[in-house]
């Protein structure tokens, strides 16, 4: 096996600015390492060239392909360190959120299939992913589990008596705002006996600058000199139990290797706070670390069109600008949720509470009880996090929060863990939550205006990470309910729910002529609405689209209305089908669950047929 | 108006050992408190004798009607010195974990309807509750949101320019083990700007002892002499930009006054550490913290039967002898839950996480990863809290842990938080999660068996706080499946979930010689089996009776069933009603939500009924 092509091209513009010596001819170190193994037998003065290699690779694959860079090219010398001090999978390395994890897939064994495929269907997952090594041990990459797991994983060597075994967590400083991380913290230093390594990547960072009062204690210990012994006065981690060593300059692989290795000589619960740069060795990357956090791959960046974020964003301060009542809240994520315009424009009324999805909740429960409109911009597949504060803390009192579900649907490239294939789900268990997917630009600005001036419980808005198409003209609009195409002999209803619109509209079309289709956009879907149920009353048999679960989402609540099930009127319901999808183009998948245009006409002809059929049979 | 009887009687067995002094006599100061401003006019030679009443007015009510006991003995002096330091609404007095909102209760005008009907229906709620008062804030009593409501409120109050309103947060020790605590901490703390008063009520429990390494550190601040000025080296909260008042002695109202007093004079956040003791000044309650947090009412005492918990805690450990593999997990609540038992019987193998679910479900992803079998014992409404962790730190690693869901379904008399009703939607959206939900004593011995034999992934075992009846027997099996019921002429199919299918059986007998019914008692209740889904095909009806929300739970995945769905059976679910539940008798609120014999039947005569027109007029 060599180098491939993509590394040994010269330094060009998207190359590091470090790169001195022409990587061409250079085919080891990295074209050495097959497994863990390897990399621990390098002699060190070949490991400078080997992060400089894997930085080369980071930058070229990521550069063109899409993916996270910032964190990654943060952690090449940290991970570098870990594999030679730890021997996985012997020893647990877990790595929270597994978007910093591209380093270690490519020293076990995995560099050669990095270069040729990362996040393209049938190629390597972004994530850690234990189909494709035994070195990925957790495969969800929501932030702040890394320490619970290496809590679970301890106990459970206490009990086999193999405490030699090393469990080794790798968390952000971001991801240690999140309050699992500290529930793992309050048990893992209760328990001196059981040896855990937590290394605090400390990059100052989540996806942007860290937030809170940890954040400024992290600030505070840095100030101290760097492998420094321990501090005058105990840090938060001392009080808690732990061992603490740090702060460590971990970008010095010798350095790093050392305090890990002393780490584990403690044999008990220790922090080693490993300062980083996030973007580290790349100018751009550093200069603008938010940014360069991810970035789209070159095609599709090139052709990019305004995404339905873009136009929540927008609007959103439009709103803003006459509301005075409307205030933002985002767990961490001002850029990638939109509220960054927001933010800039009113300051004093966006909240950025870190990685804590469950105190963006309740805190906006908290801002609501007085009188304010929160606006809780969140990824659908974070909402998890918080369902029991949306449902007891905003919806048992009734209070007045918006929530804007981005990510919701499929999400492609980022693996299981962030397609927001549950929200409706949850939502709907919501007593009195009104939830409403817009179909289109003009859609979702109406539907945003209409949650926030919605005064009377919680409401949510969600729409899918993609480009907005043109917009869909409604034929006909009852109350809420949009008609997007009617038939002269209604037989067929589609209801489309946001997005799907558009499959919907042109499944409809082709069945022209065959079956009498209406086509129908709710706008808001949960609850159904009483002109909905009036439409499903004028046709023989209901098709509804959604990109959710089918468990109890927008299909099952039409199918339970006593207005539908008394009358016997069947509900075909085509949904994501009810397991974890992996990662992929977005449209690839839509199409792979069913939710295109061809088969919704298939699926509505074949019901139709069934159907008449039972009708000349009965 | 005047102190009622149960006041004035003598102090008897029941009361308190501190009463010297006969109470029949003393009508005031008690009976003079008719709103919040009457405790602030009182003079302070009076508090003594006040605090004196109401200890009473709790023993007397609690120990006749069940309730909270230990933890609102112990907050006596500190809600009296909190409604003399602020002005309840205007200020905000949040109480995280609702049940030691009595005291409360009583001086914001309520002792008397306290003493005529707590947690009775129609009477006044065991918890805080917005109808009933406007000093009522949060209802939800899930544990450890009082914080983020708290900054939630600042920032309103901040944008409002009323920062001279003071926001309270009063929370136990306990509930700061619960990460959402934290999140807020660290929010909270990096907001100096924002004053916000957190009166942290150690009573170094939450249910049980507190565990962990943040009870390790509060016990050492206690080491500090009473009243001391700031440590020598900053505390945890201090390190979190908090300022720290502490530790105070929570039962002397005057140092507690002037503690909060100065709290609210530094206009920034703030801990105030107040020490109290559970059960202060009722011998047994002090002495037996755990079995008098809360107590049941005496009638039900005394004619006390076998609960579903006492035989789950009972069959685990006789499962725990054999199976070496098996370790059981709680959030705090080892007796509640009957890990108790367990606990005792194998130390090593049973783990107290303190109040955090997340926590104790991921740590659970990691025990199982290297071989062990966890069963995590929770409440059903607390698997709310750690939704996103069993979908995927379990669910999508596809680890064998066994969720035992106690107090499933309709609670009783705990209030809308406590229900279990929302668990079977949750389960229902994790691929390949398997849920059983036992009939009777015989069947959940059986199930949890089986629950901890599955070694493919996740599995659940839910029941009710309830005594169990007597075993309801099959005249067959299928599989899993069990007939309670077998028709000659198959009409109508009612699938019974768990405890209803005495009701189910009941309700087949009540339409004997009317409608050929059959009743089946699935055990796994979810997904719904092979067997199940041939039975339904052999009737025209299917009736499902659940206690849960309708929402995507065991009715409407039959319904969903390709195999059901095909066919056109009409399938009519029973369930709780989609709206939160208040407070009441168990099997009342079933009867409310027809989830009782004479509406099985009602509904499923009807529908049959309904079925039979529709098939003779088509």
């Amino acid at each position: 096996m060599s180098v491939p092509d993509s590394i040994a091209r010269e330094p060009g513009a998207s190359s590091t600015a470090l790169a001195g010596e022409p990587l061409a001819r250079v085919n080891r170190p990295l074209a050495g390492i097959h497994c863990a193994e390897d990399v621990r037998d390098l002699p060190a003065d070949q490991l400078p060239i080997l992060a400089e290699q894997i930085r080369q690779l980071l930058l070229d694959t990521v550069l063109a392909g899409g993916g996270h860079l910032g964190p990654n090219l943060g952690v090449v010398e940290l991970t570098i360190a870990l594999h030679r001090v730890f021997q996985s999978p012997e020893d647990f390395l877990l790595f929270d959120t597994g978007h910093q994890t591209y380093v270690h897939k490519m020293l076990t064994g995995r560099w050669h299939a990095f270069a040729d495929g990362l996040r393209r269907p049938g190629g390597l997952s972004g994530y850690p992913d234990r189909a494709e090594s035994e070195h990925d041990i957790i495969e969800n990459s929501h932030a702040s589990t890394a320490l619970s797991y290496a809590d679970g994983i301890a106990k459970a060597l206490e009990l086999h008596d193999a405490r030699n075994r090393a469990v080794v967590a790798v968390v952000g400083d971001g991801a240690m705002t999140g309050g699992m991380a500290f529930e793992a913290l309050n048990n893992i230093g209760a328990a001196p006996q059981r040896p855990v390594i937590i290394v605090l990547n400390d990059n100052h960072h989540s996806y942007s600058p860290t937030v809170g009062a940890l954040a400024h204690h992290l600030t505070a210990l840095r100030a101290a000199p760097l492998g420094a012994a321990m501090p005058m006065s105990p840090n938060i981690f001392q009080l808690l139990g732990l061992d603490y060593i740090g702060p460590i300059d971990g970008h010095d692989i010798a350095a790093t290797e050392a305090a890990l290795r002393r780490a584990r000589g403690l044999s008990r619960p220790v922090v080693v706070h490993v300062e980083t740069i996030k973007g580290h060795g790349h100018h751009t990357a550093c200069a603008h670390a938010e940014r360069m956090h991810a970035v789209e791959p070159l095609v599709s960046a090139a052709s990019k069109r305004t995404s339905w974020t873009e136009v929540f964003a927008e609007e959103l301060v439009d709103i803003g600008a006459v509301r005075h009542d409307i205030v933002a809240i985002t767990a961490a994520m001002p850029g990638p949720t939109g509220l960054s315009r927001f933010a800039e424009r009113f300051p004093r009324r966006c909240y950025d509470v870190g990685i804590a999805e469950q105190h963006a909740v309740t805190s906006a429960a908290g801002l609501a009880m007085v009188g304010l409109h929160p606006v809780v911009a969140i990824y659908s597949t974070f909402l998890n996090r918080a369902f029991d504060q949306v449902l007891l803390d905003v919806g048992l009192h009734h209070l007045p929060v918006t929530f804007v579900l981005d990510r919701a649907g499929v999400t492609g490239p980022d693996g299981p863990s962030h397609h927001g294939m549950w929200d409706l789900t949850l939502l709907a268990t919501v007593p009195d939550m009104r939830v409403a997917a817009p179909r289109d630009t003009s859609s979702l600005r109406e539907l945003l205006n209409a949650a926030v001036a919605y005064a009377d419980g919680p409401s949510a808005v969600r729409f899918p990470k993609a480009s907005v198409g043109p917009d869909i003209p409604a034929i006909e609009r009852i109350d809420d309910l949009d008609v997007l195409q009617r038939a002269d002999d209604p037989q067929v209803l589609i209801v489309a729910v946001g997005p799907l619109a558009g499959a919907a509209v042109e499944a409809a079309q082709l069945l022209a002529g065959a079956v009498g289709v209406t086509v129908v956009d709710p706008r808001w879907v949960l609850p159904p609405s009483a002109a909905l149920r009036a439409e499903c009353r004028r046709h023989r048999l209901i098709v509804v689209v959604e990109d959710n679960v089918g468990v109890g989402a927008v299909g099952a609540a039409i199918a339970r209305d006593p207005a539908i099930s008394e009358v016997g009127i069947p509900v075909h319901v085509m949904s994501l089908p009810h397991c974890y999808l992996g990662h992929g183009d977005r449209a690839e998948i839509l199409t792979a669950a069913g939710l295109c245009a061809t088969d919704i006409a298939a699926i509505a002809r074949a019901s139709h047929v069934a159907l008449t059929d039972r009708a000349e049979n009965s």
